[in-house]
């Protein structure tokens, strides 16, 4: 799985969803507006679940979140993450993924996060957001996927064939 | 906390967001066509999450899932799970659940799932969905939340105050 030439320090085996050439449905997820809804695993064992900006990045899924966060009791270097984001509208289509995380932290806020608030709100409403924040630090949190799925219901049988209501 | 003073078998303390009355917010995701998206732990502790139809009952988070899904590998008795209903649109509107599940079987279609189906597709559809699936079993998990939260952006200053952009 060379195939890019890169000289990526260390190699990754991405899933066959997330490399080129996604498929549409996955393409536009990553580049949605969407909230990624991300999940891990607390130190009591148990399941925690939380909306967040995301950027997709190269091989990896970036999520910011602020230094102090009671998250990041939990996420640390080699936590892994379940990952999905998905239309919230029927037809649904999803991209999941999961795999260990790396926590790098940030004087004053991601780069990762500025471009993901502008792609969410626009330009002008993601900049006066990301101002009134600068004053913060944060962590990223790169995802780096071992497995992956995607689903698209707008191809499945119900919305292709007659209902044969009247 | 025997306000309802019914004979509940099992007395259960609501988490204070889910007690009536409820903030108009956390009211409209639970009556919302919003997918649920439910977290949970694997067998090997590692996380796990999926978008699901969920319909709010009384004190419990009814989720049905159908029998052979290997998300009832992990989903037995006892097992937690953690649950955010939240919008795709800033700004965000988030309700959040956490807590153990009980697991019924069911022949055929759970009632609550066809409800929900007709929840979020409408009343036609919602039957031609279900009536394509009759012949399948499902399973209902009972998620009766220990702990809840909710969160409103359309309130904070951001919302509010003028953003000076010109």
């Amino acid at each position: 799985m060379s195939e890019t030439g890169t000289a990526d320090p260390s190699p990754h085996h991405l899933p066959t969803v997330l490399k080129h050439p996604q498929s549409r449905s996955v393409q536009l997820l990553l580049e949605s507006r969407l909230p990624a809804r991300m999940a891990w695993v607390d130190g009591d064992g148990r399941p925690q679940v939380a909306p967040m900006w995301f950027e997709w990045h190269g091989d990896s899924l970036l999520i910011s979140t602020f230094t102090g966060s009671r998250k990041l009791d939990d996420l640390v270097d080699g936590a892994h993450l379940a990952v999905t984001i998905d239309t919230s509208d029927f037809p649904y289509r999803s991209v999941k993924m999961w795999g260990p995380i790396s926590v790098e932290p940030s004087e004053g806020l991601t780069d990762s996060y500025r471009r993901a608030s502008r792609r969410v709100l626009g330009d002008v409403a993601g900049e006066t957001w990301c101002d009134a924040l600068a004053s913060q630090d944060q962590v990223l949190l790169r995802l780096r996927p071992v497995r992956a799925s995607e689903s698209d219901m707008s191809s499945m049988p119900f919305m292709t064939a007659p209902t044969g209501d009247s």
